[in-house]
């Protein structure tokens, strides 16, 4: 029997850009622009001043929230705040599951995509951004299938055995994909620490994959104000060697892992990064959880955690979690 | 005394995206990208599948919805769906007023922009995108100022008298401009087309500028699924030596306008197109309310009238219009 479940009660829904500052454009040669079909035709100066280096934050807040602070959603890359709504086979994402656990949930769309926006490259951006190709997403960063499987005919395209990611919903899944460049981390980074300034009370951070890395040196920063850092398979980590894990010693740390890690060089390539961070946390004597997830039974997850048909059960580990750690 | 507005009962928030369509990038050079501070170098090959022109829809479905009909928010050029969220100075923008006015919300960006994402030019957009430059916005489009007031120095900046947008809060409106293209219309058109297939109970469609030609032209496309069209300021209308106005006769149509129009060439412009089309629905004998804010004593409203100080006034006329055609 499907039972609705009952009613969220949202205080209020809305948004804010945090960071980014104003730069001037110049020497760029006239335009002219149609702006609707039909239209006339409008001369264009494309030299002046523009915003830059902006990320966008939307908020849900509850009218009772039971959360010791709210949860900050932040995404992978080449992606957007999109991957914790709704699951490409349209359940209710992340977003919604931390809601209804009575977290406000704070979800950005980093510098360079989604609603943040992103600047004309080469004047602002250094480089041009790179475009996921279907068959990088399926064998290569998010392992649907092994090295080799990708094929362009569905019916000829192989998943790896047992995959939780329904690959019916494949083109829903790259519908969600943006362009990403390579050389846009120190602007990403100071918009991460621009949005934790303004989280007075206090934040969770939730991250995936590239945002990983974001999350973990951004409460370097501000350690007194993160409550807690979840990353969801992180590609990267601090330089124990630069960064002092000590600061983190009153931050709990989860770290969760799906499967097939050592079919792929991108993840054989990344981890160890992730790893020696992990133990620097664990020799400083901070409180590290790290999960993977077939350890405990849980087998066939993709590095889509957050989109894979068993979303709302890795959810729960991850709330089981929060609440050992009385953040809930 | 500041009374805390009852907490809406919200039964599900999630998004998809719509329309899209898989193609191939070839012939492009090999990259080699380092995807996280510090991490490892990566070989990419740029070509491959990617999906082309999706559309991005957020929505917030109510417990018990009270209109006749969701409500779709169609945002303009060179912007997202985040006009609706927040103003620019804060306050709940009119994605709120409408939830709160008992309205499911589905709000969308449109193909090019946000989280829709954009695809490669030149090998599938044919040219490069427009920056929305301060100038621009300012003194052109969105009207906060005459002809010739903006200046860098916001000290030196002069608005409009009597102008209704934040002027202090430019910065925050600036930040929430994307890119846009010249050359998208047909991509967008089929995408807004695919949406209003989707809403198989019908919609009532909300847009501003741009989103006008867009929705005008949507609702004559499915005249039986499109309860009303409302256009904020819209760029551009259907052409009525080639549309038939009379398939709008059963779809109650309301225009509602700023200030300062006569003072600015693009508005100038643009505004006989949507004459046209308003008289050639008249004369096809269809319900048209057509609004010049002036004119009833609301003065001072920029082009972005849902980000103006007396937002909230003009979203309640909306909704008085709406009532008035039993639509909530």
């Amino acid at each position: 029997m499907n039972v609705e479940p009952a009613p969220l009660h949202v205080r209020d829904i809305g948004s804010f850009h945090v960071g980014g500052r104003i730069v001037r454009l110049e020497g760029l040669p006239a335009r002219e622009r149609i702006s609707t079909t039909g239209g006339p035709v409008h001369s264009i100066d494309p030299n002046g001043e523009i915003v830059v280096g902006q990320m966008y934050v939307q908020y849900v807040r509850l009218a009772e929230p039971r959360a010791v602070a709210p949860l900050l959603l932040w995404h992978g890359g080449g992606m957007t705040g999109a991957n914790w709504e709704s699951t490409p086979d349209g359940r209710p994402g992340w977003q919604m599951a931390f809601l209804r656990a009575g977290f406000d949930t704070y979800v950005s769309d980093a510098v360079e995509r989604g609603r943040a926006s992103w600047a004309p490259y080469p004047q602002i951006y250094a480089e041009a951004p790179y475009f996921r190709t279907a068959k990088e997403a399926w064998e290569e960063t998010f392992r649907f299938g092994p090295p080799g499987s990708w094929n362009s005919d569905p019916a000829r395209r192989r998943t790896h055995a047992g995959l939780r990611f329904p690959a019916e919903q494949f083109d829903a899944f790259l519908a969600q994909c943006v362009p990403r460049w390579g050389c846009n981390d120190p602007l990403t980074r100071r918009a991460y620490d621009a949005l934790l300034q303004r989280m007075e009370d206090g934040a969770i951070v939730l991250t995936h994959s590239q945002g990983g890395n974001f999350g973990l040196t951004a409460a370097l920063g501000l350690p007194d104000r993160v409550r807690a850092v979840v990353s969801l398979e992180p590609s990267g980590a601090p330089d124990p060697v630069v960064q002092d894990a000590q600061r983190m010693r009153q931050v709990p740390h989860l770290f969760v892992w799906g499967d097939f890690l050592d079919q792929h060089a991108f993840w054989v390539q990344s981890r160890p990064a992730v790893q020696r961070w992990r133990d620097a946390l664990v020799a400083a004597g901070c409180d590290v959880t790290w999960i993977e997830l077939p350890t405990r039974g849980i087998v066939g997850n993709s590095h889509a955690l957050m989109c894979d048909d068993n979303s709302d059960a890795v959810a729960a580990l991850v709330l089981d979690w929060m609440r050992e750690k009385a953040l809930v």
